[in-house]
Formats: C-alpha cells, structure tokens, sequence
C-alpha cells in the first residue's frame, strides 16, 4: 500500500529542501496534515510570494520587494565603503549588528576550484563594474566566510581590486565571543594569534 | 533591518513545522528563493491538496482520499481481525510488512494522564461502537506504540473489549531485528526475558 497521492507528494515537495530525508519529510507531511487550514494556507502562499515578489537587487544582488533595495537606496548610508558577502543572508548578520553603515555587494557564492566555480560565475563582474563607475568608494571589506572557499575569493578579490588605489580590508579572524582557549580548533588559534593587536 | 516581508512569512510558516526553529527555518526560507519555479510551485499546491483532498475514513479513521479508505472497502481482507493503531502512519508500516491481512483502526492519539487526553478524545468510541455492530471480528490486536502513554491506552483497550469476548492481543516487545544485546536498553531487555519462547 501507497500513501495517497496527495501526501506522497508533499512528502516528495519536503524532501527537496537540504537536510531533510525521506522520514522526516514524512513526519513533516502527516503534521502539516493536522495542522490548522488558515496556516496551511499561509505556508502555501508564503511559498509561493516569495518566488514572486523577490527580486535581486540590481545594484548590490541583495533580495528585495523593490529595485533597488532599500540598502541601496538609502543616500544616508556612508557611500564611499563597501561591504561584499557572499549570500544576501550575510547582509541581515550585518545589519543586526547595528555597526556598519556603508554599502553592501552579494557574490552569491564564492569561487570555488573543487565545485569548479569561478569568477565569472558569481557577481565579481557587477562588483568591478560598480567600483569604475562609483570613483567615490574608497575602501572594500570583503566579508567572505572564514572557509576554503570564501579566503580563495578574498584573495583573488584583493588582487584584482588594489591595482585601482581603492582599500581593500578583511574581517579579523580570532575567537569568537565568549570562546574558550581549551575549545577553540588549532586553525582558529593561529588565527588568533597571528593576528594578535597591542594592548 | 527586518527580512523583506515575503521572506519572513515564510520563515514564520517553516518555524511552525515540529523541529525547526528560527535559525533552519531561515536557512530553508533562504534555499526556497534559489529552488526551480516549478518545485515551489508543487510545494505550495501540494501544501493545498493534502489539507483540500485528504479526509479521514469514516470507516477507520485513516486517512484517505476516498470515503471509506481502499482497505475499508477491500472485501478480499479478514473482516475478523481488526488491528488498532495510534496514525495513519502506522497502517502504512504494518502494509508495508505485508504479513497483516486484516481490518484495521486508527485512534489519532494515546490516552495521556499528563497530557490530559482521556479515552473520549481519541477514536475509543468509534471503535467500541464498530466492534458492536460487526460481531464477525473476534480479535482485536493492539499495536499501539511501546510507550507509556500507548501501554496505557492497551491496558485500557483490554478491559474493555475483553468482557465482550473477543480476543485482544498485544505486540510483543523484545529485541528489534539485528539488535546487539550490549547496546539494548534494560527495559527491552526485561520485556525480551519475560516474552521470552521456547524453541
């Protein structure tokens, strides 16, 4: 015996997002069944708005309602930093953090030789394209992840930005808040170390 | 700076599935925007027609698109074994042993002291009113799950049926199939010792 129809393919729509298999796309399914209608119905939509109302930005590639972003369009933010990340997640970190107030870029992704991914397949070229045609930013913060593949484009993107006289910086690497020496992994260490500031 | 708000719609909805908190509701929220148009579009209308076609058997409380469910109205199966269940979901296991031929009957639920469901909240009624009007069933085999609450809700299934004089049996407990005796918690030990058989 089957399941019917319908739940198979819930079950199916469940187990194309990451991390979730077959049995707990099956879970999720028989409680979405016994969920109450109105928020079923949400869900349903939700899904479907957010394919239809979410744009990139064109400027920066952040996710928007509006093009371009709110980001972008606020003259009141420093205009001659920007920010690159690699996902528009990573703009959100950013901004909760209530600290930067300059402009933002999204990559989304990284250059990456063993997904055989490069720069031209992410938005490297919008972002040299931006830096020529905004003369006023003088300082780019690449934000890329602290992995292989995000300290690969930090590199490659520092070598292709300084030529041009413009800063380029990189987050600093060390523990993280409230870390413990005992707990922290080797790499972060010598990060840590190896980046060590006067007191 | 909050999320656009069709993402954070569908963060809210992700987070109202059992498991997923804010942060993997967001990471799937975040995923969903770089799906194919054509498997979100199947997400939301699966998400519509599990709620729109999906009803439970009037018969067994199964969940089924048609009323009574295919296995009510399959007159090839013993229609003097009826096997109680706490889901759905556990009909679809016990199918997919193949080995169980007969009728069955889905409570929805355990009797819970401590979640305050008694005997009236789950399908005990109907199955009590069922076992009246079809006097051909003479057994009635309790699968609910080896829990506290699906123990207690057996005990109960018992001295109700029994004085009726129909047969109730119960699963046994013991080890699960390719089980390591030194990694098998005491109390399956205790219930694999006492059911244990002669060979």
């Amino acid at each position: 015996m089957q399941y019917p129809e319908p739940i198979a393919k819930l079950i199916a729509s469940y187990m194309k997002l990451p991390g979730i298999g077959e049995k707990t796309a099956t879970r999720l399914a028989f409680y979405t069944l016994g969920m109450a209608d109105e928020d079923v119905k949400d869900f349903a939509s939700a899904l479907t708005a957010v394919k239809r109302d979410l744009h990139y930005c064109t400027i920066c590639g952040n996710i928007t309602e509006d093009d371009p972003c709110p980001l972008c369009k606020d003259a009141s933010r420093d205009q001659k930093t920007l920010l690159v990340v690699e996902r528009s997640r990573d703009i959100m970190a950013m901004e909760r953090m209530n600290e930067y107030h300059g402009l933002y870029h999204v990559l989304h992704g990284t250059i990456s030789p063993s997904a055989g991914t490069g720069p031209m397949d992410i938005n490297i070229p919008s972002l040299i394209e931006r830096l020529k045609s905004h003369p006023e930013i003088n300082e780019v913060i690449i934000a890329t992840n602290a992995s292989l593949d995000g300290e690969t484009t930090a590199q490659y993107l520092a070598k292709l930005i300084k030529p041009a006289q413009i800063k380029v910086t990189r987050l600093a690497h060390g523990l993280s808040a409230g870390a413990d020496i005992d707990y922290t992994d080797e790499v972060t260490l010598f990060k840590a170390v190896q980046g060590r500031t006067e007191m």
